[in-house]
């Protein structure tokens, strides 16, 4: 399969979902809805929302079950959306450029864009519990809800980038990095995947199988992304690079060497492929994106 | 019925599942974790998870159904306690005192603080949909969690909070004065009275007329809020007071002058407690509540 091609469809499903579903810029909270709208659309990857598709499809039998992960997508696009403004902020990483464009706070200020961050992370939950989401069962919402608020919260991606705060400029071992990264990144990325499956009646054995493979793409997801920010020119990215060395981030590349990195991203892509063994060609687009995870280039 | 009894022995009840339910200072997470129990454990009055309980009380019929929304009442608080977080953050009010004590970035530095904040508001959507709430029907939840998402979101509660921003020091009318109040307060407050109800099994005319009486309620509280910034100290309130004149926000004594101000609020609690008369002595802490919620000295 051509993932290029998948990417594009996929992509192309998310925009017309999210632009569906997201508030429309008018009545009494304009500016507040404005905020949240120039960053939720400023042309992301919309890997986690694809990755949630990826795994309805794997075991979903028709494209009508398929499309019940659609609304789940977005919501977890809300959210990653969300984690990028309050990354950014000053009091953060501090950082001007995102997707190629200014920072959310750059353009509205800091008051709008915490704002912004937290309306898009409780309109997530609105959607997860609204009428778009309404074709599946409640015992499925609310499996889907549990899952991705665990996955986002404290002891998931708001306490990793908390500990990633905290160990800027630290020496730390492996046992941290591993720490910092499952939470902050892997997680919500396990969940998109875990939410997806649920989505279209993945059955206990199919959800568990998943989750695997999701924490092993998660886990090469980071160590690329640690890579390219070593590698890669802001140009290409879309944002600052270089950043990591600089305040002294715990990366894989620094522990490990890019090599080493390299190596350890290629085998936990094998092992993601590796847990997919049992499941048939519906999952070949999950099978495509593990490798392009490791082989993209921003 | 005596209010102060009531409020102190809801209010212990309150603080024990609010213990029972909140992560523990310890593991990988415990900075982002005592962080969020710093603000959510500062003594606040707990009056939305009070409000949530006796609207609970009022149409259930056993204590066994009354204790359903005693989970559902602290997410409430976990949100509450967010919005005042993120709120006091030296881009939005920038206050140095909230509920008698340092304010969260005071102690715990602006990253911590904004995290901290998303952390609790994650949580709450973790709580909801997890097993504290197990005993409600996936029903009850789903409609739990969409009233709650919706009056917390970008048209309700932090919508009111980005209008409040952007209308400091500006010359406005009542109607932008009701909208601010109606979301940035009102919406949460109704949404505790809605979502009690429902975790105690209210059918939808026991629903509705609750909901009236929590806009009125919510109106009263806002009212009153005004009120007390003018008129009480630093110490009686424990937290910065006057500063509604200083930076010229929208108030209701602005608008009304206090006499006028006072006489709404006490025509609205009289509406709250119209809405009341077809339900029986089971409602008299609602009833007691709307009383207090305009006598209230802080």
């Amino acid at each position: 399969m051509e993932i290029k091609t998948y990417l594009l469809e996929r992509q192309d499903l998310v925009e017309q979902e999210l632009a569906a579903l997201m508030l429309s810029a008018s009545g009494p909270f304009v500016q507040h809805i404005e905020a949240m709208r120039y960053s939720l659309f400023s042309g992301g990857k919309r890997l986690r929302p694809i990755l949630c598709l990826a795994a309805a499809e794997a075991v979903a039998t028709d494209s009508e079950t398929r499309c019940k992960a659609l609304p789940v997508a977005c919501a977890l696009e809300c959210i990653h959306t969300y984690s990028l403004i309050h990354d950014d902020l000053p009091a953060m990483d501090n950082d001007a450029l995102r997707r190629g464009k200014p920072t959310n706070h750059t353009v509205y200020g800091e008051a709008a864009a915490i704002l912004a961050g937290d309306g898009l992370l409780t309109y997530a939950f609105d959607l997860l519990s609204g009428s778009s989401t309404a074709n599946l069962s409640d015992r499925a919402r609310m499996r889907i809800i549990q899952v991705i608020a665990r996955a986002a919260g404290p002891q998931g991606m708001v306490g990793g980038q908390s500990l990633d705060m905290i160990y800027e400029g630290k020496q730390a071992g492996y046992e941290v990095l591993r720490t910092i990264h499952q939470s902050k990144t892997g997680a919500l990325i396990t969940a998109a995947i875990e939410a997806g499956a649920i989505a279209a009646g993945a059955n206990e054995e199919q959800v568990s199988c998943l989750c695997s493979y999701g924490q092993q793409v998660g886990l090469a997801f980071q160590i690329v992304d640690d890579l390219l920010d070593l590698e890669s020119s802001t140009e290409e990215l879309g944002k600052a690079v270089g950043k990591d060395a600089e305040v002294l981030k715990l990366t894989y590349p620094a522990l490990f060497g890019v090599e080493g990195s390299r190596k350890m991203a290629r085998e936990a892509v094998d092992a993601a492929q590796q847990v997919l063994n049992g499941f048939d060609t519906k999952a070949d687009p999950l099978r495509a994106l593990a490798r392009y995870i490791v082989e993209r280039k921003k």
